[in-house]
């Protein structure tokens, strides 16, 4: 039985009441396959992970020590540098560069935000990635934020998601933290649910001082520990239909980049395709690669271009794929219409982490 | 019929579905007296009065105007000075002090809250009297927040509450802002809900960029408006139920003060009475008031003590009475026993503001 407090409703708990985070800290033992069952002590939960981020940048920023405060500036390492041996692959060799670049123009950072499925790529890293990635950061003892909102949203078996909280030992537990939410795997994005598991005690007696600001309603709560604690119904019919339909979605949309020969990235995870429409470019230029998004946006088509994820190369759109059919469609028809050969999706999905 | 969106599980609405923000432009033309209908545009829409504040504070007191920003101090002009026509009384001659004190030590005063209903003191002012203070505010061209909260938690026929809403025109519209919630007045304050009117579009679009943070799940928004629609079973059921309720329990603690020859301030709104236990002290100085909290706080009895709200005169305490009756008389009876005369109320109803 799932205890809970009977004033759920008239008490609030910004913290995140025990029954909440306890459900929280099976689940991801669950489905991050720890190797020792996880601690409903280390759990943060808030209304969604934009809060989360903020509150993140805000405590580990902070020049003084870990502690809520209000100046800080969220130092990004940037990943979507050049192609490799796979396309934009990140390597620790990058990350090294990035961060020398960082430090030259006087730039102190204090973390590094790693996407595992990645958003825009839909690239699934494998432990060793990943490994390699905590290695760097413990070296120049960076903190680590592990965003693994898509873990569920791997829709073909030719990946396999394995969480960094699967290893056995992080290389830097003190500054490794994981976050994860309802928005995506749940397409929950209104439930406001984001949480974060981190062993270092500071970090969570901080983040929970900047729960009064961020706390999740109790029924939410209360039908969050329902949800997470449901793994009959999540293992034989949530996921595996809704891998089914990512599946669908994402075929149907490859098959058509794949007729109007457009480069993109084969992925499995994830809502997004990462596509090459620099041929649909006058001139290969970033102001190009903003007029054909405006000319998109014009026409009710909401695409994503690389400059926004700071991309090197003009011409790059993430195309959200996760739709209805007869809605892929449409777009479809109205694109050929308009650009003679382009491609619409319209989906608010992304809108949670803006 | 009530219009929502068929997705308001899926799709967040930071600022507030405008379904839930016609809703409450309606409840509060109507409980507010509005001469005119309210307008849903000027109403904004947080998890919590908590929340409001922080962003109020970090709009208003931005030092290149109104918009959101990390740089701000809460600028507070302390009422509870002294004793005068009416114990505690707020008059515009204390308010023009307090701004003289505050400038004199360098304190650059953006905004002034005003509570009314009054916590912790329980007092309804008059309109008259809220003229005077929006009066003075205009004339130094301070932003006000009046805070309604207790608005429909006054329980004697003996006070009138009438809302700054119910004026014929405010004095400066541009820098008044309403606040209210459900925290106090419903009971919920485990819901995370709180709302600003306010006619200043600046205002209202810099909370608005701040929403992202402090969004309200799609259900509770759903939920809410339910609730406030709800008018027949309101006017009906719940508000005389919870006024009768309100009325009990004051005037149970009430005779229990006079027992005890305990002077209290006699008030017909809030959840609180400020009482005077000065006699309890060993002396009249603020290090004996703490230390009778914390006596108090050791036999498990949580009650707010003068220093808290800057009062000027050791002993007093702010006693909440909220609880059901076999409640208070167990408290009673063990402040019997450990002090030989002394409160004990349990209440968490007042954490919603902390």
């Amino acid at each position: 039985m799932l205890q809970i407090e009977p004033a759920f409703l008239q008490y609030p708990d910004w913290k995140g009441h025990s029954f909440l985070r306890e459900e929280v800290a099976k689940f991801l033992s669950h489905y991050c396959r720890s190797p020792k069952p996880l601690k409903p002590k280390n759990v943060v939960v808030m209304n969604g992970c934009g809060s989360l981020f903020s509150a993140l940048a805000a405590t580990l920023c902070d020049p003084e020590g870990i502690r809520p405060s209000g100046h800080h500036r969220i130092c990004l390492v940037s990943c979507l540098i050049s192609f490799d041996v796979r396309p934009f692959q990140l390597t620790v060799e990058k990350l090294e560069n990035s961060l020398k670049e960082a430090k030259k123009e006087g730039l102190n950072i204090k973390a590094l935000i790693l996407l595992n499925p990645h958003n825009p790529l839909g690239e699934v890293y494998s432990s060793e990635e990943m490994i390699s990635f905590l290695e760097f950061a413990k070296m120049h003892k960076l903190h680590v934020i592990v965003d693994e909102i898509y873990m569920l949203s791997v829709f073909n078996e030719t990946d396999t998601f394995h969480s960094v909280l699967s290893l056995d030992g992080l290389p830097d537990p003190q500054r490794t933290h994981i976050m994860w939410g309802v928005s995506k795997d749940f397409a929950m994005a209104g439930m406001r649910v984001g949480m974060v598991y981190s062993e270092n005690r500071d970090l969570v007696q901080a983040l929970d001082q900047l729960g009064c600001f961020h706390g999740v309603p109790g029924p939410t709560q209360y039908q969050m520990a329902q949800l997470l604690r449901d793994r009959d119904w999540l293992n034989s019919e949530f996921l595996p239909e809704n891998r089914r339909r990512l599946r669908e979605a994402h075929s149907f949309m490859t098959e058509e980049l794949k007729k109007l020969d457009i480069p993109f990235l084969h992925r499995s995870a994830g809502f997004f395709i990462w596509a090459d429409l620099s041929k649909y470019l006058s001139e290969k230029t970033f102001a190009e690669e903003l007029s054909l998004w405006r000319c998109f946006l014009k026409h009710k088509v909401l695409l994503s271009c690389g400059q926004a994820f700071s991309c090197v190369s003009p011409g790059w759109f993430r195309i959200i794929f996760t739709d209805q059919l007869h809605k892929l469609k449409l777009g479809l028809s109205i694109a050929h219409f308009h650009f003679s050969s382009c491609i619409l999706v319209v989906s608010p999905m992304e809108w949670d982490k803006m």
